[in-house]
């Protein structure tokens, strides 16, 4: 996007180079950074205008380093948590007259990091991330912190950055789940999951495991990982895994596979609570009007979503000095595909 | 957004007066316009050069007309449908390497008129757009329609405007689902609606009565008309229209609408299919697990998404010169809610 002929090769490291200072600072000042003195940020526009240095291809942006727009970056859409996200996320950019820019990963590390190079571009004033199932690496990431924009990751966080957060208590939430469906009666629980490096992931997982040790008695503990993106195959690896291991609860990490699960035992004839059953982190309104209603860890979606973009927004507007990371309890809505006799 | 310093306060027909063009033409010519000849646009340059003109605040964008950026417009994202449909037209955006800004009007004329003040900035190339249910009034689109930003509807369309736009089948679609209540021996059937002036509904509705207009003998007909947006009330509002008129069969033309008819069934102990039938226009993952699984009219949601994309770029690369209407038919996918007998 950016037109080398505007800014006549006048790179930022020119910029730092001439003004002595380094190259994150004087990104930091053009984007008029808290971080950064009044008198630093007077020299660099100074410099920058000199020597006819455009940073990005929006040349307004050099008069107040504002492109009155923040990226959206996400996985996926076809999820209830995402799009309920979307609309917190919403009330706050137009409460703040900015403008939204949404791409989807699709999961895709890749994909992920080419939308990276781009947004150091100008083109936004800051970023909320919720990162791809194969985000291992995170250099992308820490290279857009370095430059002084600034990046809040809502719901799927990369461990060991310094950028602020907000997420769910995935770990307590996922242990309430198991623990819920032990009292049931439940002594096979398996956990129903996906590949992938969200802390968010693991924390699901750690919830679980902590929930079956801290039984007194040994504990069947079994994790099936399925495609991260919903598939009709998923409802074989599931068909599978119970028929080869019988287990007679479920704890599901993400939406789409509730729907491969209820659909693998209708599959194979298992009634649901009656013979396995199934509680899932979801948000999908029909939850209660499931065949039978499923029980949810529902997450403060729309909350998320909302806090996450004004954390970014206190950065934006200088009010936010620390990184911040906000914890929103998640609710179990306990139906009857974990309970028997709860059907009125 | 903009900023009059930049401009010096040189306006769009000041620069129209100067070269006796009009404004939609001098727009038209600056946004590189296929409608323009080269020599207008080479007119128009010039004078915009030599007066200070700065159509929009990224200045990149007098070079070469693009942003490369298009908008979005959606009455709400917490549905499968425009979910589905993002994801299509997504895959059209990042494959023509432009970024895609989304906005939410919330069902909100006022919102969407908002919104329209700001899009003839510069800041987006082009628009999708499926109109709020309050929309009427249309000038706010013919406007910028008159100022040669390319515009495309998907789904929910504006009647009597001459922009491109991509549709499902929704007349056809509505009577075939009438009717196939009707072969499942319904003589009830009500309409659940929502209140709005997109012409997709009114299509629904017309399909509804035509269907019943059809049969030889007079049939009980009655639309009852929903909040537009997910609501509780929306529960009280259907049990109060089953008690008074005690319909055998529901066509459903919302996704929302589903999950409150089958609320409003549960609580009233009415049996679904056996004593009333229900079959709703949507596109979600759940509809084969429901209690009992839903009968659905399909929209072919991501393919809408990706044409009417398809048609924004044609317009945008000039390999389009007419207003093309696209119809993609819509599938129904018959489950228990409406046949008894289905249920393997």
């Amino acid at each position: 996007m950016s037109d080398p002929k505007k800014s006549e090769k006048v790179t930022m490291k020119m910029l730092a180079i001439e003004l002595g200072l380094s190259t994150a600072t004087v990104s930091k000042a053009l984007r008029d950074s808290y971080e950064i003195s009044a008198e630093t940020k007077a020299r660099v526009i100074a410099a920058a205008g000199k020597l006819n240095y455009i940073p990005n291809p929006f040349a307004s942006s050099l008069r107040n380093s504002r492109s009155h727009t923040i990226a959206i970056i996400l996985p996926e859409i076809a999820d209830s948590f995402f799009s309920q996200a979307i609309n917190g996320i919403e009330t706050i950019v137009s409460q703040y007259q900015y403008h939204a820019l949404i791409y989807l990963t699709h999961e895709s590390y890749q994909r992920e990091v080419q939308l990276f190079t781009e947004l150091n571009s100008g083109r936004v004033d800051g970023v909320l991330l919720s990162v791809s199932c194969e985000t291992a690496d995170t250099k992308h990431i820490q290279y857009l912190l370095d430059t002084g924009l600034p990046l809040v990751f809502f719901d799927r966080i990369s461990k060991g950055l310094a950028a602020a957060s907000v997420r769910t208590n995935d770990l307590e939430s996922a242990y309430l789940a198991t623990s819920h469906l032990l009292t049931q009666g439940c002594k096979r629980i398996s956990l129903l999951t996906i590949d992938g490096f969200p802390a968010m992931l693991q924390s699901r997982a750690k919830g679980y495991k902590e929930a079956l040790s801290d039984e007194k008695y040994p504990l069947y503990s079994n994790i099936l990982s399925c495609h991260s993106k919903y598939d009709a195959d998923n409802i074989n690896l599931i068909k599978q895994h119970i028929e080869e291991y019988h287990p007679d609860g479920l704890v599901i990490t993400v939406e789409h596979l509730a729907t491969s699960a209820y659909m693998a035992c209708k599959e194979l004839k298992l009634k649901i609570p009656a013979e396995i059953k199934i509680i899932c982190f979801t948000n999908q309104l029909t939850a209660s009007i499931l065949q039978p209603p499923l029980s949810t860890v529902q997450q403060p979606a729309y909350e998320m979503g909302k806090q996450a973009a004004e954390l970014l927004f206190q950065q934006l507007t200088g009010k936010q000095m620390s990184v911040q990371h906000r914890v929103l309890p998640s609710v179990l809505m306990i139906r009857e595909s974990s309970t028997p006799d709860i059907n009125g």
